[in-house]
């Protein structure tokens, strides 16, 4: 009975502090879309605010979905916390753990991805999550930026803030979890990476007695590092003019987001295979995407910079 | 020595007809982009063409795809033929076939899908595929239709198509094909279709010495069956008057179409691992997708209807 208590308390502690952080990042980003209002661009479209959607898994557990749509800054924004359980680790976790096939689990996790509406201001997505299954349990998580246009300030303003965030941590190190998201964050059949990458952690296990409390610090400190890392490169390019030739480039650097997150991301077949809420998990998909047969952006033009951009590299 | 030759003229001789039926759609195509210009729809719009884009594949082999983009009728159309060879069949084949593991393989196919301007147009996607891997060979394919809006009529003439032309073959059964196809064209993580159907084999081995002959006859009439199961229902639809609520959801509605490319496809996985064209195997993909977060059809609306429309059901 010791044994149910104490996980029940570890899995109770990580769940508080994801939805700890779902209401502070929905208030600033709400509050971002109140100073969206000052600009003169989008005229008609009044500020975005969250909507909150729970939802029950029938499997168990559940979350509670918050959705901004159409908004001045964001043309979509969702921050979703989720915690699932089952009688059986699903195949996307079992078959690189084999101790956790035919094995209960419980995952709790936040994710969240806004697509801005001004070309200029980067998408971005984060995501951390806790999982136990049979007897394993885990860490998981990062953030990652995805720019239609290149700014090497953005670049770096992005990746100094996590590699101050990993220094904090002495669990962590920054090239590592960097390196782990340009590999992560590469779509295979396109030899492109998604963005500019970030850092991310597929399993994070401290060993020791002290092994989760210092996962669930990082985690939490991972949390309240998103709108660090990600607020000020909004705020900076969300008055940016631009016109149709960014807006269609834009557009079409969302199909590649899509094709992302619909081929690779293991958020995303993780819950399409545990029947999670399918419109929580695929609320990562751009509000609007485009494909292009052949398109090859004009040499020398801001379009090709970015693709020469979007390369792992360093950014201090 | 003969066992090659015999081989090589399968190979030929299936490819031949593959490259004829291309030059027959696009043909067709172009004739309908013609008509379209008598319309009052799509003012400002020249009838679109085919550009032909060849490619080779650094493993072995090659194909042809023909692109139609901004056209009056098909806001994107993609016939694609390709003939591909290599040392080792690709895992999406040799995992339910292990006897073509580490084998040598060819595969040749024309794959087309049309994205058509007018949301009463159906889309239409076809695929005719030959194998041969190691010991095996085989024939594949189908055609299936997308409408975003309910006509029974268009359901009906299609399907009645698609029936007459199998029983035309006394290899194929139109039910059991046709069930095939409601099967894989059916996105489990949504529980929808992804349209209304058609026919689908996934691997057709006719037994016997005339086994070859009767397949390759069966894919060349499959291959003729296009234009009559689809042309109509363009023509028939493609000047009918809509909106912008309309075009919004039939962008919703692409939006589960490459939902289902990207996470299902057979074909399009197999492109993907076999490092085939990229551009040619994403060609799928529609022109323009959105994805909106729990949107769901005013009760009694047409594009309610549509969802109702979308189930299996029996067509003649």
């Amino acid at each position: 009975m010791v044994a149910v208590a104490t996980q029940n308390t570890t899995r109770t502690r990580v769940e508080a502090v994801m939805r700890a952080a779902q209401n502070r990042i929905c208030a600033a980003l709400e509050g971002l879309e109140q100073a969206g209002a000052s600009l003169d661009l989008h005229t008609g479209i009044e500020p975005g605010r969250f909507a909150e959607r729970s939802w029950q898994r029938p499997g168990g557990g559940g979350g509670s979905a918050r959705v901004l749509t159409e908004g001045l800054v964001f043309e979509r924004g969702g921050v979703n916390v989720s915690a699932v359980h089952g009688a059986d680790t699903p195949q996307s976790i079992w078959k690189d753990r084999p101790a956790t096939k035919d094995q209960p689990y419980f995952a709790t996790g936040l994710s969240m991805v806004l697509h801005p509406r001004n070309p200029y201001v980067p998408a971005f997505h984060a995501n951390f999550r806790y999982f136990e299954a049979g007897p394993e349990w885990w860490f998981g998580g990062g953030m990652d930026l995805t720019p239609a246009y290149a700014f090497a300030e953005d670049a770096r303003h992005f990746h100094r803030t996590l590699k101050a965030y990993c220094e904090r941590h002495s669990l962590a190190d920054y090239q590592t979890l960097k390196t782990t998201c340009d590999n992560y964050f590469y779509l295979k059949h396109r030899k492109e990476m998604r963005g500019i990458g970030g850092i991310f952690f597929d399993t994070l296990q401290p060993a020791g007695p002290e092994g989760f409390e210092q996962g669930l610090a990082f985690a939490a400190d991972g949390l309240e590092t998103i709108l660090a890392a990600y607020l000020p490169l909004a705020e900076r390019r969300m008055g940016q003019p631009y016109g149709e030739r960014e807006r269609q480039w834009q557009l079409y650097r969302r199909g590649r987001y899509a094709e992302f997150n619909l081929v690779y991301d293991k958020g995303t077949l993780f819950g399409l295979q545990t029947d999670g809420y399918i419109e929580a998990i695929l609320m990562s998909l751009p509000p609007l995407a485009r494909w292009e047969f052949e398109y090859t952006p004009a040499p020398g033009s801001p379009e090709a910079e970015t693709l020469a951009f979007l390369q792992p590299q360093e950014w201090q």
